[in-house]
């Protein structure tokens, strides 16, 4: 098998997985506990935080531990839900989403940012809406997760700060922590971020926030994580997604170059009288998102999951609509929607595995084409 | 070391780690991916969701699957939260008890139900509130984590509907579950359920639903868990909660059994001129409660700790109040409240493991109470 859809979700580092083990043999324990084998339990948690805010260049900022990218995403919207125009892009991911439509039930103003053809947010009118409306909260995704599309969030917070200095600016960064170079700037307030994104396990997430910057929790009771997210702190997963941050930082650049070949490749290789790409060439190496023209996504990705290849169609994570939301957003008309599949790469593929996985899709798509007519 | 905290966390199976391997290794996929290999991934939830019905007898109930008991109970309570009166005990975790704080500060009627000297609710005090504030919601938990007070849920339940048949009855079921001996009647509406009491990780919960009870999220996104919770499903965690739930439920009665000799063993030893028991007869097995007089409580845990035995003071998960406000709720004065360790136990502890415990605490205590006269 070839798996290509590594935006959805990675496979956990063997090296990361061992590592962690102990924390579920001998330091089992709950951090929260008094007693000295609790008290290091909690410091490795510590280390963990420390060590998130060194990759992202940030040590005035703290880090909240969540269950997943969603949760953190969840907290930051509605832990400023004091704040009362809130605004946010249309390309983003449905846990933003789904809060913004929650945030409108509950009598808030909300509005939606429009999308260059790339997924990308358009700045400007981002800009206008936050000026029209007063905005006092703006959330914008760090990396489209449908098209990779790359936001420059540092220089958007810095505008976004010029117009309201009292703003809370809020970056889902879950396809991007690990994946890009980045140095998180004090126009940023929050920041999202998921573990089992970067070879670390699902039911790990993290909000990054300025450190006086008072969050109200979601999850209430026995006061974990400075009492912004209570619920016994998951150790071994915190430390798997430490162990798998790592590894990522580490060879950042190396991954990104590897799979910068991966990308080129499938764009060069895929057949142009079939496929529409998506995706710009500035946008983040590791998701291209491609439509093949007269086939339905679906069909497509099923087809060649019978020959061994993996992708998706548009996130997983909103999987039951026939349309994605945000290609729609970019503007594309209902034959590319409906052949749009999402190929996303990791640091372990191989250029054979790219090579062959590229060929099979190509020799697909035109049989499938060949039945069609 | 021996370890007798096990009401704040256990140490996870072994087995039950090595059967889930697998779905962090070669079934590490996204389980809302509409391809085959996800798809897999998704059936194993819908089973280890089949056989929590099955171990509680309820097989017209629904699971959703949460990050912790902490979150379960947090989904109760707010899911619920379009409801205006609501009722706990006086006796319940954090999570139940700052989850109410919160919806009082949200406008909401909320009251405290008293508890026996036991920790369990005082049930004709609990049938007065409900009528008089003619309460629709009502949170009681199934075993008290500090005492380990058993309350007759089902029981409860039954009491509360017919005074009002439209309320909803939440159960804290974290230190019941997996432990004592139980089928969830209709009388009960939900069920908060935590993974890692019962040797599985940190990091999982559960919310067991009536099926056509609605819900309200409190974390909103991609729609998982039947739009109640979203967030990609933490399918490792999920599947060691299945295997371990097994384990315990296939070894109930041993296990109980197993861990009632060891309370009975430090019920009679333990030195009656220092030790006050708190946990009554009838109490879980499980806990163990005492007060130690003229000692602090945290200083004997600590003094024992140095000896190589792990008790807790109190829960751990509040920790940072002086006295047990759960305790202090039972009616013990300040010189009991100062002296109150929780010993808690597990079917992997062994008689001589609990012979040497109790010796050690003895001893301890008397050195404490020679070296303050």
């Amino acid at each position: 098998m070839i798996y290509l859809d590594n935006a959805a979700t990675t496979k956990p580092s063997a090296l990361a997985l061992k590592r962690a083990e102990i924390y579920n043999s001998e330091n089992f324990f709950n951090p929260s506990a008094l007693y000295h084998v609790g008290l290091l339990a909690a410091k490795e948690i510590k280390v963990a935080k420390e060590n998130v805010l060194r990759y992202l260049g940030c040590p005035n900022y703290e880090v909240i531990f969540t269950s997943c990218g969603s949760e953190s995403d969840n907290l930051a919207v509605f832990g400023a839900v004091k704040r009362g125009v809130f605004i946010t892009s249309a390309g983003e991911h449905s846990a933003i989403y789904k809060s913004f439509l929650e945030l409108k039930n509950r009598g808030k103003e909300i509005y939606f940012a429009p999308l260059n053809p790339d997924g990308a947010v358009n700045v400007n009118s981002l800009c206008e809406l936050v000026r029209t409306h007063k905005a006092d909260f703006v959330s914008v995704m760090h990396v489209n997760n449908e098209t990779g599309a790359i936001n420059d969030v540092n220089a958007i917070g810095k505008k976004l700060k010029e117009i309201n200095k009292n703003i809370i600016f809020h970056v889902d960064g879950v396809q991007a922590y690990g994946k890009l170079p980045f140095r998180l700037s004090s126009a940023i307030d929050m920041y999202s971020v998921s573990a089992h994104k970067i070879n670390a396990l699902k039911g790990t997430g993290a909000l990054i926030k300025r450190k006086n910057l008072n969050v109200s929790p979601i999850i209430f009771g026995g006061g974990q994580e400075n009492g912004v997210r209570s619920g016994t702190e998951n150790v071994f997963g915190i430390k798997v997604f430490d162990f798998a941050s790592e590894e990522h930082f580490s060879s950042l650049k190396d991954n990104f170059d590897k799979v910068s070949t991966f990308n080129k490749i499938f764009r060069e290789k895929l057949n142009p009288d079939i496929f529409t790409i998506i995706s710009s060439e500035t946008a983040s190496p590791y998701i291209l998102c491609v439509s093949a023209s007269g086939i339905r996504g679906e069909v497509l990705m099923h087809s060649i999951e019978e020959q061994g290849i993996i992708v998706g169609n548009g996130s997983a994570c909103s999987s039951k609509n026939r349309y994605s939301r945000v290609i729609e957003a970019c503007g594309y008309d209902a034959q590319i929607l409906d052949g749009v599949i999402r190929i996303s790469f990791s640091q372990e593929n191989t250029i054979e595995e790219i090579e062959k996985a590229v060929e099979i899709v190509n020799q697909t798509a035109e049989k499938l084409k060949r039945i069609m007519k």
